[in-house]
Order: C-alpha cells, then structure tokens, then sequence
C-alpha cells in the first residue's frame, strides 16, 4: 500500500506539483467499457483550479493523455495509465519554502520523513493536485456505477462559519444529486450558497481562509456490500477520504451525534416496503456493521480551512534552525471546500464500485 | 483483506460469538521478544464483559491459549496464534433472532450478504466479542511501543450526554494516560465520571441504552510515521477504528470543529524546542499531510447507543417477509463506551506499531 | 504477504511442529457450502505421517477441530479456522539439534534470521508438518471445484531414480486422476511403483534418502483464468509450489524442454473441435500469457532427498562457532515424494479456485 | 495484485506493444537516492530490440521519461513513474491478426479473456516489449544492491540445443558476473556463444526459432532473506520469473537434479570459515527453508522457442469459428533467450532488494 489502494479496482498514483506530471493507473476495469470522455472532462473540470475567486489562480486544464488501456475507444481490460502533464508551474514562488516550514502544511512532517529530499515546490506530492488523478479514477467508476442504478452527490453543508441544508437522509433524487455539480457552489438552497460565498470572499479580503464540511450520498447502493472484519463500508471509505487533503472528520449517519442520543432514538426501526426492507429512519447512513443495508448512504467529512495564508505566520527555519515569521505569496485558494465535493465523490465512486465487485464471490 | 490487515504487522482474525472459539494471529513479530503474559491479562479484564453493572452479564474471562510462536517464554518470529475459547453461551437467548432481525444491529445486513448462512446467534462475527483479538493485538503492540518510549490512552469524554474533560492537546504525562486503566470509568475528573455512570444507569432502568465519545492519546511518537498517498496516519487509523463495531464518527485533532475556524486560528504555529521543533497549539493532532509531526497524536471517536435494548421495536421477520414488534431479552450492555476504550487503545498501538516498522526504510 | 497469501481466498496458515498446534485460517469461502467432512479427513490421511514404512514412524492423526466459519454443517462465510493440535511429539529427539545445524534444512538460515529464537524442534514452522494445513485448503477448494466440473490429480514420475509413466498431456480421464489417491503408491503404471518402492527401501536400508518429481494435472479448467501481469497462473502456481518444503524445480508443460525445441515444434497448433479451440498437442502445459487456454493443466515439481538421513554428516555448532559431526536418529522418511502428493494437489486446488473467483469481474 | 506486485518495493507497470506508451510507477523507493541513468540506459540498450540480427528489427530506443519521484537529480522518496513512449510501432502488420490466433502466443487465452477488447497489435500487454519497465526497476535495484556489495549476473547456458559452461556453484567474481552484460552473447566462454549464434542463425534461416536456458547467479546476498511461510526466495523470485513472457521453468541450485541424487549426496556440508558457516557444495543454490544461507543465490530458467516464425500454422479463425493457416509476417526475434538474460537479471535485482527491506524488522 501507500501509492497503491483498492482491492477489485487498485490504483496507483504519482506525480508531484511542480514536476512534469501527475498522473494515475487503473487496474482491474472490465474489458470492453465505453469511456465517455466528455462526462471525464467534466469531471475533472469541476475539481481544476482557476474557475472561480474562491479558488487559486493557478490555471490548469487537467487535461489527460491515456496511455494505456484503452484502444479503438474502448479499455482493453489492462491497467489504463493517464497521464497529467502540469503546467501553469510558478515553481520560483516556492524557492524560499525549501527550509521555512508552512504551519499547516506537510513541509515539517515530509521533510522529516523524506529527509529534506522532497519536492518542496507547490507541497510536491502532498499537493491538493494530486486529487486530479482521484478525479479521474471517480469519473470512470461513476459511469460504470450509474448504468447500474447507483448515483452519488455531495454538497457543502457549511463553509467559513455558515451552516447549508442537509440532504434528507431517506434519500435525494438522482437528479438532485447530479444538479449539484452544475451550480457553482454546490449547495443544495441558492440562499446559502450566497451566505457562504460572502463568508469564504470576507476571509480572502483578510487574506485569511475558511474550513466546512461536505456531506455525501449514494442512492441505489444495493444491501450487501462491506467485507468484515476489517473491510467495513465505513473503514474503506474512511480510508480514502483522510487519504484527501485537508479531511480531518468523517461521520456516517448522525455520526458523533449519536453520543447523545438514547439506543431507542438511534435504532433506525425497520418495515416491510413491497418486498423490500426499509427503515423509517437512516441515522446509520446506510451501513450496519459494516455492511450496507440498502437505504442511501450517507456520510460528512470536515475539511479544515486551507492552511496557506497571507497573514504573517511565526514558524521555523529548519536549515537554520530557528524561529521565524512567514508570510505566503503566491496563489491559494481561501476556501478548498468547493473543490473538495468532486474528490469525496469520486474516491466514494472507487469504493463502492470496488466493493461491489469485491462482494461476487461466485 | 477483510478478516487479514496491516502492513508490516498484520493480523487475521477469525471467529463467532456462540461458536467453539474466536481467535486471532499475528505475523510479523520479532523474535525474541519476551512477552509479559501479566499485562496482556490486564489488557483483556478491561473489555471483558461482566465486570459490572455498566455491561453486559455475559461472564467470559476472555483466557487465551498461546498455539504457536512462541517458544521457551519468547516470540519466535513464526506466526502466533492466540485463541479464545468462548465459555459462557446462553444461546438459547438469540433462537428467535434467526428471521427477526435487531435494529441498528448487522442482522439485516448480514443476512444479505451471507444469504441467511451467517450464524446468527449473538450476533456471530459481527459481535463485541470479537474485539477480543484486537485487544490481545494491542497487548502486545503496546509491549514494544512501551520500549520505545511510545504510550497509548483513552478516556470518555461523553457518556449518556455528560460531556468530560478534554486532554491537553499539548501532551499528557504518560502516568496520567497510563493511570486511566485503572480506573472504574475511563475519566481524566472523577467528577464527571459519576455523572457519566449516572446517566448510564438512569438509562439502563429504563431499558434504553447510550452513546458517548472516546478521546485516545499517543505520546512519544516520531515525527515521519505514515505512508502517503493513501496510507496516511488518518487513513490506517481510521481504517481500524471503523472496523471497532458501533464506531460511527473519527475525527483528528479538532476535526469537524475545524469547520468553522479561519485559517489564522487553525494553523499551528511552529517554533524551536532545543532543536525540536514544535508547534504551540495542536490542532492537528500530531499528523500534518498524514505524518506523524512529532506533537501527541490526538483524535476522537463517536459510539452510537448498544443497539440491544428490551424497549419493545418495530423490525421484520425476513422469513415471513412480514413487519413485526420485537422486545430483545437476554444479556445487554446499557454502555458500550467504556468496554470500546481499551479496544480504541488497542488497535491504536497496532496501527502506530505497524506504521513505526513500515517508516524504515533502510 | 509470508504466513497469508491468496487474493479471493485468503489463507493463513501457523504453527510449529512440536508447538501446541498448527493450523490455518480461509478467508474468502462463499457462505452456504455444505463441506463434506469425510472427503477433508482422506485427504488429511494421503498426507499423514506413519502410514507405510516409505514414511517417518511418526503417528499424528492430523485431526481437525473447526474453530469457527462453519454453523449447522455450512460455511458461514466468515473466516473458517482449523485447529490440528500436536500429538505424537518426542521432542526430546531434537534437543541436541539448537546449535548443531542440519545440512539441507533450514536450521542455519533460521538461526540467523530469527536470531536463534525459533522454535528448533522439529523444524519448527519450516517442518513438513506445516503442510497439512495446505491439504485442509485443498481439500476444501477441491469440493468447491468439482461441483464445477474440475478435477485434480497428481502423481510420481519419478522417485529414487526411477521413471515413472507420464499422464496424456492432451489429458486423462477424471476416474483416473482421482483414482490415484486411493493407490499405496500415487503412479500411474504399477510396474513403476513397485520400482520406486524398491528403490525407496535400498535407501532406507543404506539410512539414505531420496528425491524425485511430481506431475499434476487439472481437467474442466476454463480458458480465461490467470491475471497478468504479475498473476500469471505460471506465477501464481509457482508461488505456492515453492512454498512447499523441498520443491527445488517447477516447470510448465515441456518446460525445460523447451529449450532444445524449434518454434514449430513447440507451438501447439489450434484447431475447432464442436465450438470448442483446442491444440493438438499441449506443449504449454494449459496456459498461454499466463493465462488458461482450455486445454489440461499441466505442471511438474522436481523434489530434493529428505535432508534428515542418519548417515554421518559434517556440519557447525553455531553456538561453539566450530565444525562437527552429526548422525540425526530420530523418526524419518527415507522419502517424501509420495507425501508431497497431495499437498502439490492441494496448492493447485487453492490457487485455481482463487483465479477462478478473481476472474469474474463483473 | 495482477499489474502491481511487491511488498516493500511495489511496482506497477502498465502498456500495450502499440498504444502511445508503456511504464512503470515504483513505490518505496528511499528519499534522496542519486540515480545513475547512464547504467539504467546501459541496462535498457541490453534488452532493447534492433541490436543484432539475433533479434526483431523493430527499432525501440527505449528512451523513458521520469515523471515523477525525481528532484534535483535525487530520488524524491514519492513514487518514481518512467514513461517508455512507443515509437517504432508497423501497427498494419497485425491487422490480420485481430481474428486469427497465432499457436503459442496468449491470443486465444487473452481474447477469451477479454472478450476480444484486448489490443491484438502486437501482443498488446502480452508482448515481450512489456519487459522494459522490468528493465528498468531492476537497474534501479542494482544500484542500491551494488552499494551494499551485492552483485547479480547472467548467462544463457543453452540456446538452439548447444550447452554452454556453467556458473561455478560455489560462486563467480563480481567482474566475471558483471563482465557478461558487455559481451555480444552474455555467455561464460566464448567458443560455446559462437555455437549458439550458429544455432540460432540456422533456425532463422528456416524460418524458425529456438529456445534455451538462461542461469542467474546473486553474490554478496546476506543470509537471512525470505520470508516464510508463502514469501520464500523460492516463491517469490519464481513469481516475478514466471511473469516473464517464455519462462516455462524454473529450478533452483540442482532443481530438477536433485531427483535422482540421494539425501547424502545432496545435502551441502557446512564448515566454518573464518567465523563465518559457508557450505562445500551449493546444491540448494543458496537457499534453505526458503531463507537465504550467505552463499550465492544460483537458479536456472527454461525459456521456449519465440511463437512468432514465418512457417506456415494450423490454427483457428475465432470470427469465423473455422480452422485456417497462419504464416507470420513482420519482425520477430529468432531468439529471445538473449533478451531475455538483463530481464532475468532485473526482477533478481528486484525482488532481492524487496527482500532486503522486509526482512528489517526493528
């Protein structure tokens, strides 16, 4: 493991910020899909930088050269490698970072690890670009996923302080779940997109940033897949999204809520709908022990507030070896949240699809 | 995966609540290490059961038999497999659980996925009892880490709504973390631990049961531990701790609060400690880009209430595909919180160990 | 990877051979197989020890106690362990054996990476008595497959030099290959048998041993199984093949034969047989690309004499740091060729079963 | 597993002979590594094809481009992806190819697989062109075994039925071992390789080809590698050998020798020497139990004749269901023993170096 994830559908990802590419390889996809190129496109559209004032300046296409996997337009079923090749690099707006540490960033921590032999340029490997191959990976999951009924959304629950409205956890439409990623902040009430939007525009004025957390669901997830013991729905999926940048809380169903709730409110009661088994209730978001129970699946993630800033900040110079004061330039994003709602989809769209080849035993 | 994880250490374990025995094995030991039987003891009398009136009736000593690897009081190198017989079954309790189907348990889920096979009787893999393992695994992974100057411990913040006292995030002393083992209730504040019991009790009387949160501490721990891309500090950890059955929510350092904090306040600031480098909050909670920073290792865990109540509930009786009202007898634990602490301790050493072995490279 | 290998069927397998108990852990097994007992107990007694005077005087039963994974005589689809206690130990026999290596075993190389901390009696976990967990393996997945029209048998073509028959490459029938368990000696004329028993006894007679070669063959295997790259069957089989004590050679169809063959004389030419590709001849043994094409499986396993022979041999004491002379007395097969059988049976068993679930992708 | 293999040392390759480009993603590589790509180039230009009239006449510079995982000329310790563009590819050559299989290549195995979406061109990923990211990880391995004094070299010890000189067992000199990559044929006495390419050139004078056997000695490998149970040198060098396209056999030390010799005549006597316990011969090829013993690691590789001649087959047309002749046309080698000896010395070089890393425990 560590560059490589996933049990049906491994994949493997490279590339640091600065250097030539990023990039990714799929293994396990079944022979003969059609890739929709476009909705791909899309996808890793939604994720790229330089769109909006909430996000960094840096502009990247994403765009993508599969080098591998696919031929006459459709996979071979052999590993398809993409490639992502970088290029609005400012790499000199980095040269000063080689030995004075971002708090908040991985600089101290990789540099520790790696031995000062890191790319240091744009965070290297810990980059927030490294989410692109993810991107990529969700989108190839999520057509295989929808020509079988299975469709994910997410959307910003709050963001710089401003609380949105919650999905119902019984289950949003498919179309309300893929409208999402057609607004420009994906927020189920434009009223509070508008209060967020004026949140996150206050803290960049401040040359500050925000946190806020996201909440995903899947709907059509059929009941059976998590493979105790310790390939629990909640364990893969937990997996991947701590793997992403900035995610420091991921709750299923009323997650931490449940602390103060008695057994009798937490119990999600259960009732026969034609032939099928429901539960009046979805507090468990989908998933009881480990397994999924058929009702939509549901979960939140916290992401903290994007840690480069303007504002002076006391830190260290490692090479010296003594205290200092740092103050950020370059392009950054003072809310990441927005572009952390494509990467919780698609590392959800990886898992399910994986667990759900996973769970064929026959 | 599934019933094998971890890396450099990994265990499988195996076993069923009323079957002849659970049990586990450990691979990647080192030899000659000379394990203290005494300690592993008094790791497992913290989650057995039948203690008192917190949990469950169910008596099991939880007593272990060593099989293989280990020789002349030592670790051979080879696997060792410790097993758990389990003793007192009331199986009788669970006969009418085959088609009735417990809220908030797996039994829904499981009789999905394992068409009806899966041995239904106290829940079969999916019970508590299968933390038992873990714990032994733990024992044993806290042994070494101990050696190395790296401790474990976890408290109840939140029991039955009684909220506790946090740590501080800056680092307990190891006898305050260690000293927690030894108390009736997990609880840094007497205090809070009689409002807890309190609250758990009131419960208990009225056949309801409660939730709670558990805060777990690692001092000691090197900068440079964890894995990017996908096995971050967060990920492994997470990984396992939604594997703890009931464990609906982790969070790292302040998590979900983090969601409301400006950059400037969450960042922490960095300075030199003779020629350490520090930071002056935590938190992150010693993980930065998914390493070990070198500052205590700190995150949270929601429980959701023991599913288990003798209130009356609507369910469905998956024989007869009908709605039914069920009223769960037998032997219950009104809290589970406090029987997860030593297990969230458990797999929490496991995890660091593992990760310590796989940081060396060389 | 080491003590668990297999990727659909997991297994794990410890013990030590004067331990308390050797034993294994599956994982992967559908849930609902109703196992059939007494074909696991003959497949357990093939392999088992004090059979005929070809084989150590060592008596263990090799009985089995299922631990978990089975209820109401099924699969649970849980982890199954089975537990074979040690019986018949004479360890004494091997207590001058801690410093004096025995030349052709893995007492040296143990000492040195364990530190001089394994187990020495008996070989401890690099005895041949780890196999019988193999065997419970493939009994188990030979019950699976032949519900699918696979079959599997082995055979000695060749023991103390003398050559034995080989099978029709183009296949055998399935009575046959089965048929060959249930001979005292596993070959397919019984002129040569009586040869090699011959052999095998002048050995004996001279405390000597020898080796010999093992040919096996699987009939019913579907074209398509095997994943390259690095999954070839060639690879995957081998794997576990060398895993076994004393295999020293394997080769695939002509496999080193190869090498004094033209192209067109080594390709086997194609043709349609009622819808069905076959190839004239079966050269590849089965696989091409690392990947089944239909036609018989066919593998053989070259075999080094017993290391244990009472002759006087010159060897170290590692603790005295000087040569010695040592005559091993204690119980011995003078050959072990016939006893490793089953076990080359039950490893094809395993990772045939294990390619075939992996294959299905969809 | 499949396109990613390794434990401490995990490679993923990915490419078909005709798409845009194949490669390779190493992962675990140490930080701060200083590559010296003039031998990674020596070590590609072994194997790459248009050398000699021995091999095809495609031309393939095997030039690669590292996209990642390098910085200021040092490992960054991220992982390492090399991309090898395609580039000399007579794609219309295969055109007829599509339906028709060729007899002993993975064709029908790889169409049955993939339903027929597998690229056809050829070979796709089966084609041998897939042994330069091989190659390459193993000129990576080399330099960091060189470092620690461990040296690995090979030979073709038959190729066209003439038998060349083997290895003295009990070891070559590194410059003897090394020597052979600069020689024409890397064979040990000159007048053997000069019957070799008579051989060879009469088979392509027939439109034929021949195969052979290639043996790979390692010097200076520590005892005390391997991991056993299931990861013995034996089980895992066999993976990675198999995985190589043509190797259909495998033996280690005497290997398939050992059939006809007696336990006295095989087991290697051990002696000290100087402190250190050496054996007098090196039958088992410098491994026991699985474990590496301190004396060179020696195994031999069988390798069929290249499938691809211009003779005229009987095969079948898959489209039409019907048989028909195939007479191969485009570039192929007459021999791949050649090639294939760096390839055998990469994943040697590979799989000791994973070995050396797992094999620190502390």
């Amino acid at each position: 493991m560590s560059s490589v994830f996933g049990d049906r559908i491994k994949m493997t990802i490279f590339g640091e910020s600065h250097g030539l590419a990023i990039g990714l390889v799929i293994d396990g996809l079944p022979a003969g899909l059609e890739l929709d190129l476009a909705s791909i496109n899309l996808e890793m559209a939604r994720r790229a930088p330089g769109l909006s004032e909430l996000s960094t300046a840096r502009k990247e296409k994403d765009a993508y050269i599969i080098e591998s996997g696919m031929f006459s337009g459709k996979t071979t079923g052999m590993p398809l490698c993409a490639l992502i090749p970088n290029e609005d690099q400012h790499s000199k707006d980095y040269s000063i970072l080689k030995n004075v540490m971002r708090p908040g960033h991985a600089d101290y921590s990789g540099w520790i690890k790696y031995k000062g032999f890191n790319d240091y340029r744009g965070g290297g490997s810990f980059s927030g670009r490294l989410t692109a191959p993810l991107v990529f990976m969700g989108a190839v999951a999520k057509q295989i996923l929808a020509a079988r009924g299975i469709f994910i959304g997410a959307q910003i629950t709050s963001a710089g302080g401003v609380e949105g409205t919650a999905f119902d956890p019984l289950g949003e439409k498919a179309e309300v779940l893929l409208g999402l990623a057609k607004k420009d902040l994906p927020v189920l009430c434009a009223k509070d997109a508008d209060a967020m939007i004026n949140a996150i525009m206050a803290a960049k004025k401040g040359e500050d940033s925000v946190g806020g957390t996201v909440e995903c669901m899947a709907i059509g997830v059929p009941a059976g897949l998590g493979e105790p013991y310790f390939d629990s729905v909640e364990s893969r999926l937990a997996h991947v999204l701590f793997s992403v940048p900035a995610v420091k809380g991921v709750e299923f169903g009323k997650g931490f809520g449940f602390s103060t709730m008695l057994g009798s409110q937490a119990n999600d009661a259960m009732y026969m709908s034609e032939n099928t088994v429901k539960t009046k209730t979805n507090n468990n978001g989908g998933i009881l022990g480990g397994i999924t129970n058929g009702m939509p699946l549901l979960f939140k993630v916290g992401i903290k507030p994007t840690p480069s800033i303007a504002l002076p900040q006391n830190t260290v110079d490692v090479s010296a070896g003594c205290n200092t004061t740092l103050e950020i330039n370059g392009r950054h994003d003072p809310c990441i949240v927005q572009r952390a709602v494509p990467v919780i989809e698609a590392v959800t769209a990886w898992t399910i699809l994986d667990l759900l080849l996973a769970a064929n035993r026959s």
